[in-house]
C-alpha cells in the first residue's frame, strides 16, 4: 500500500490536487474530505445559473463523486476536517451524516479549504434574506429564496466582481438594485478611475444605483426589510454581500501553518506550507505576484485549479512549480466587458513605482467592418524603465482574450517598447491593422 | 529648407513612412509618389467590400490625399517612379496624367512599392475575367466585373488566404466556386494537415469544391470561358489568382538594392537597404522572422504599417527598430476562424527542428455556458528544449485574439512549460477555467 494523501476541501483546488496526485502516483491512497454536499463545481458560473442563463445547477459540476471514485479517489462528502495535528500527522474529521468524529492519519496533506464571503458584523446580519455567494450550497440557497420569495428590491454591499455579477443577475430577474459601497467605487482595487467610469456608466444605463455609504445595520422581523446606512435607509427584501472573500484558515492556523501578510496561507512555489508534508492551494492560499514580487491574495478559480494541480503532483512526489500570478481578471457587466491584469496605476503607486499611464480608445475590429465597437485600453508602465506593470481593457467585444496578451507580456517582463513590436493577428473581422494594444503601446512608448 | 524624403508607394507602408517622417522632423520635405489613384487604403477589407458586407469602397480609405497634404506631405497620384539613380540620388517619375517624365532629387528614399498577385504564365492568362486582388484598383475592377457580368461560376487558382477569402465572397454572392490547387491543400504553408482538415470541412459545408490539379491554360474568346487543367476542364466565367504575392522590386533591383533569399528587398532592423539613405518597407520587403532567426517574406498589412513607421522615423533621423515578425495570421473562412503563428510542424521540420506536436479540442468558453463551441489548439514545440515554435487555432469563436497569446509567447521565446503557467483571464462567458491554450500547454509539457 502506498502513502496516504488527505485533501481537505473538494472544490477546484482540492479536486485538482486529488486527481493529479492519483495520476502522478497510482498506488497513493488519496482521500478527499468535503464538508459540503458537492465537489468539483464551477462556482464562478453561479451568477449565470441564478440569472437563468444556465438552466440547471448540475451543469456547473465538473466531476461527480462517482467519477472521482472511479479514478480511485476516496471522496467523502459532508465530512468536515475540524483539526489538524501536524505532529501526529492526523486530522479529526466530523462526519455530519453520522454525527461522529474520526481521526485519520496522513502522510501528506493538501489544505484546500477555500474562502467564504466577507460578512458584515453589523446588527441584523443574521436575518433571513442576506446572502453571500461562494459555495454551490450558497448559490442554491439564494436560488431557493429567489424562487420562493420573489424579492423586488436588492441591496448589494460592496463593489467587487461578485457584487457586480449579482447586480446584473438581479436586474435580469427584474429586481431593483442598489449597491452600497463604502468608497463609492465599484472595482475599487482592480481598475483605475478612467476605466471605472465606463463601468459606472454601464451600471447607470442598466438602472443599477450605486451609493457611497456605510452600512450600519440590517433591519427586519426575521426577514430582511431594509439596510440602514450612515446616510439613510434602503428598503430591500434581499441583500448580497459583495465585499470580497476571506480565506478559510482556522484549522491551518491552529495546526501551526503560517499565514502570509494577506492573512491567507503562505506557500512556496511548490505549494508547500511551513509544515513538512503539508501543502495548501486555492482560495485559502496566497499566490506569488510576478509584478510586485510579493505574495498576494487573489482568489480565483483559474489560480485554484493550477495551484491544486501543483500541490497534488508534489504531494505525490513530483517536482511541479506554480509560476505565480499577474492578477488577471475579466468580468461581464451587462453589455460591457472589463478586464484587468497586473497593477492599476493607483496600485502601482502604492507599491512604490513611478507610474506612466496611457489610455486610448480604438475600434475592436477594423473601423469599416460592420459591428466595430469602441474598446478602451489602458497601460500602466514604470516611467523610468518602460516596463509594463499592468493593463485594463473595457469594451463591448474583444476584451477578454486581449487582456491575455498583456498578461503574457507581464509574465515575460516586457516593456511598452517591446509590446509595440508584437506581431498580433490582423484581419478586418477580428482586429484593426493596428491592434488597440499596439495603439496603446505606441502612445505609451513616445 | 529641410532635406527631402521621397516615398515610393502610397499605401500602408508608404503612407505610414511619410506621415511618421513628417511628424519626426517637421521641416523635412516629404514627397510621396503613388502610381495609382488611391492612397492609404485597407486592401485587406476588399473581400468584404466585394461581398457587400462593406457598402462603399471609400470606407476602406484610411487617409485621403487631402488629409496628407494638410499634414504637410506632398502626395502625387498617378505618378509612377520608373527608376532610381542611387548615385545621383534622383528618381525618375512618370506623370501619367500629363504623360511626361520628371527627375526628382532626394536625400532619403523609402521604397514601398508593395506586391502584386502571382500570375500564371499559361496561355489565356490575359483574358477578360481573370483577376488578382491586391490594389484597390484591382478590387474596383473586380467589383465592376461582378456587377456588369454577373458571373455564375468562379475558379480560384491557389489556396492561400486571399483565395479562401474570395471563395467565401463568391459563395455569398451566389457563385459556384472551384479552387484549383496544385498541392490540393488550402493554406499549404500556413497550417498543418490536422488544422487544414477543419478548414476543408468548412469549405465542403459551404459548397466550395477543392481540386488537386495543375492549370494548363485559360480558354475563351476575349472573355474567359474555362480553366483547363491537367485533369480536366472547368467552365467558368471568372477566375481569381490566389497563388500568393510577388514583391515589386524591379526598380529597386535595377538601382542596386540587394534582395534577400525570398526575392524581396533585404533590410536591417532599421529598415535600411544596402544603399545609403535608401529604406524599404511593406510588401516589397522581407521581415526578420524571430522563430527561424532568418529573413522571411510574409506580406501583411499589419507588418507593412509597422515597417513603414520605422522606415519613416529613421529616414527623418530617428532611431526606430522593427522588432521582426513571428508570422501571425488570422482568416475568416465562412463560420470558421483559423489562425496561425510561428512555424507549422511541417515548416519547423523543414527548418531543422526536432518537433513535438500537440493538438487539443476544448470549448472556447465554459462548457456549461450558452454558446460554447469547439476550439482546436495546436502547439508546435522543439522536442528537446520545449521551446514553442508555433501554434494554430481553429474554431467558430474566440480564435483571433487567442492566437495573439501564442504570438506574444513566441516573441518572448517561451517554452510550453512556461506557457502553461500563464495567468490568463477566466470568467464563464469568456473562457473555461483552463483556457484551451493552457490545456494544450499542459498536454505538450507532459
Amino acid at each position: 500500500m502506498g502513502k496516504r494523501l488527505i485533501v481537505i476541501g473538494g472544490v477546484a483546488a482540492g479536486m485538482s490536487a486529488a486527481a493529479k496526485a492519483k495520476r502522478t502516483q497510482r498506488d497513493m491512497e488519496v482521500l478527499a474530505c468535503e464538508k459540503g454536499s458537492f465537489i468539483s463545481y464551477a462556482a464562478c458560473g453561479m451568477p449565470y445559473f441564478l440569472a437563468g442563463e444556465i438552466a440547471d445547477h448540475r451543469e456547473l459540476i465538473v466531476r461527480t463523486p462517482e467519477q472521482m471514485v472511479k479514478q480511485g479517489i476516496d471522496v467523502r462528502l459532508r465530512q468536515e476536517v475540524m483539526a489538524i495535528d501536524a505532529e501526529a500527522q492526523t486530522v479529526t474529521v466530523r462526519d455530519h451524516d453520522r454525527g461522529r468524529d474520526l481521526s485519520l492519519a496522513y502522510d501528506n496533506l493538501v489544505i484546500a479549504t477555500g474562502a467564504r464571503p466577507a460578512w458584515p458584523s453589523q446588527e441584523g446580519s443574521d436575518l433571513d434574506g442576506l446572502f453571500g455567494l461562494r459555495s454551490l450550497e450558497s448559490g442554491l440557497a439564494l436560488h431557493s429564496f429567489l424562487v420562493q420569495h420573489k424579492p423586488m428590491k436588492a441591496v448589494i454591499v460592496g463593489g467587487g466582481y461578485v457584487g457586480l455579477e449579482m447586480a446584473e443577475t438581479f436586474r435580469r430577474l427584474g429586481l431593483q438594485v442598489t449597491m452600497i459601497i463604502r468608497s463609492g467605487k465599484v472595482l475599487r482595487a482592480t481598475v483605475d478611475d478612467d476605466i471605472r467610469k465606463l463601468v459606472q456608466a454601464e451600471l447607470d444605463l442598466h438602472g443599477v444605483e450605486v451609493v457611497q455609504d456605510v452600512p450600519i445595520a440590517f433591519e427586519g422581523e426575521r426577514k430582511l426589510e431594509a439596510a440602514v446606512t450612515a446616510g439613510g435607509r434602503h428598503p430591500c427584501d434581499i441583500a448580497m454581500m459583495g465585499m470580497g472573500a476571506v480565506p478559510n484558515v482556522k484549522i491551518a492556523l491552529q495546526a501551526g501553518v503560517l499565514l502570509g501578510p494577506s492573512g491567507a496561507i503562505a506557500t512556496d512555489a511548490s505549494m508547500r506550507t511551513n509544515l513538512p508534508g503539508v501543502f495548501a492551494a486555492g482560495d485559502c492560499a496566497e499566490a506569488f505576484h510576478l509584478v510586485t514580487g510579493k505574495p498576494a491574495y487573489i482568489p480565483l478559480g483559474s489560480t485554484a485549479n493550477k495551484q491544486g494541480r501543483v500541490a497534488g503532483e508534489n504531494a505525490a512526489g513530483g517536482q511541479a512549480v506554480f509560476g505565480g500570478v499577474v492578477g488577471t481578471m475579466v468580468l461581464r457587466c451587462f453589455g460591457l466587458t472589463v478586464a484587468t491584469t497586473g497593477l492599476t496605476a493607483a496600485g502601482a503607486r502604492d507599491a512604490g513605482f513611478q507610474v506612466q499611464e496611457t489610455i486610448i480608445r480604438a475600434k475592436h475590429i477594423s473601423h469599416y467592418f460592420p459591428g466595430a465597437e469602441d474598446i478602451h485600453v489602458k497601460l500602466v508602465a514604470d516611467s523610468g524603465t518602460g516596463k509594463l506593470l499592468g493593463g485594463q481593457i473595457a469594451g463591448k467585444h474583444g476584451v477578454a482574450k486581449r487582456i491575455d496578451v498583456l498578461a503574457t507580456a507581464l509574465f515575460n517582463g516586457m516593456t511598452v517598447a517591446q509590446l509595440r513590436q508584437l506581431d498580433l493577428s490582423y484581419a478586418p473581422p477580428f482586429a484593426p491593422v493596428w491592434d488597440p494594444i499596439l495603439v496603446a503601446a505606441n502612445v505609451a512608448d513616445k
